[in-house]
């Protein structure tokens, strides 16, 4: 095997760093970042991606999405030893990769790019199945809630919680890595949008604490099912046990990330 | 266990014939009919009835769906010994039926009912995506064909097909039953929706022969991909290597069966 250039040849170069944006379906992982149980989507990409570069690469992702969260465009960026051709890389890459994770885009960027803190919005997308019968196609992308919700009533509550907020009662701990020091997040837009048999949550922020789209979900299907919840009052709280459940992560995807 | 009631009680009286209208995804399924190899919808399906029933029946579809073709509309008739409830029956099936196989709708139809023979038109469809690269939540659903499609060409073509003809250059030799005595077929409608990264074909017809939409997409995507086609001649040429390969079984669904 090609043991790769000897340390002192790149040491005079600066090394390469792209930008790769990934559509997964999060069903059978468990989750992006990389776990001491289960498939993590950051390693199966990391291993196909020293395979090709034959050295490893860390991949350092934008958003952590738990188990079975899906993304249509997740970015995360890597170093490698040598320059490549994006292209050819994206299409070697899906070449290797299982297809429930599809490399859209691979691009150079410059050194200082990062792509969870340079990153300066996102967007999340919740899937509701309001039908009887949920059909099989959606199972996996779609949290299947048969009872009536009152629309109207969950736009209201939206609208108390669209700016920028404390989100501490939204926000788990989590399981790996440090609860965010600053809970306060920009939320720019909670759009409803009605179609037959589905109900979609658009989200789209500066950032997001620790479950904190499913949180909030959870919460507006409270307001949505006759319970009366005064959501200016639980951001006040600022006490994970004043909103409500999680909804099941199913339903979530992360649409995109923006960078300036 | 209740063995039911005895021969001579139902005897006097005629058993009610059902129903039911069926969503699946056919992806983990060797196809509509029962197989002697891999698990068949058909199968499962009784298998959960006749838990509830306490007696086995036969469930008698209206298409016989091959493996990894989907139906969002799939029709089946059975008779049972007693009568149920329909929307208890409905709501117990699904308790016990996998999550890719959906009952949406169960009901009582009069004895002379047949699925499959009174059935007066289907409509299937057919999903190609178009991507460079396919997003994985498509990938069991839509057949991947990242090339240049003409879809001027495909409409052209497809203006060929609408219309009563023997389409016998469209059909396979099935593996199971008997080759359709009398091939010809009316092909009501054939639509072409274009949506971004997407192409739909909708089939309408009275009848489909074996493997027949399959091998129409299979030789609409040659005309598509400017290899001169003429339809008409492959019509009437009535031999099946005239016409193009089978389009693959995951892109094909069946949406719907209509009765008068």
């Amino acid at each position: 095997m090609d043991p790769g250039p000897p340390i002192f040849y790149f040491a005079f170069l600066s090394m390469p760093k792209y930008q790769i944006i990934i559509a997964y379906d999060g069903t059978h992982y468990a989750g992006w970042q990389i776990q001491p149980n289960g498939t993590s989507i950051q390693a199966v990409i990391e291993d196909r991606l020293a395979q090709i570069l034959q050295h490893r690469i860390s991949l350092v992702g934008a958003s952590r999405t738990d188990a079975r969260v899906h993304a249509n465009g997740q970015s995360a960026h890597f170093v490698a030893q040598r320059p490549f051709d994006p292209h050819r890389l994206t299409h070697a890459l899906n070449g290797l990769l299982p297809v429930d994770i599809r490399i859209l885009q691979i691009r150079e960027v410059p050194e200082e790019f990062h792509s969870r803190y340079s990153a300066t919005r996102k967007i999340y997308r919740y899937s509701i199945c309001t039908a009887r019968v949920q059909p099989p196609f959606t199972r996996h992308y779609q949290w299947h809630y048969p009872f009536p919700l009152d629309v109207a009533a969950m736009r209201r509550g939206s609208r108390d919680l669209v700016g920028r907020h404390d989100f501490t009662s939204f926000a788990n701990a989590p399981t790996q890595g440090s609860v965010a020091r600053d809970p306060v997040r920009l939320l720019m837009r909670l759009d409803i949008v009605e179609a037959p048999d589905l109900l979609i949550f658009e989200f789209e922020g500066g950032g997001f604490l620790y479950r904190m789209v499913r949180n909030l979900i959870g919460t507006l299907v409270e307001c949505g099912s006759g319970k009366p919840r005064d959501l200016k009052a639980i951001l006040q709280g600022r006490d994970r046990r004043l909103a409500g459940p999680s909804a099941p992560p199913h339903g979530l995807c992360l649409e995109r990330v923006f960078y300036d």
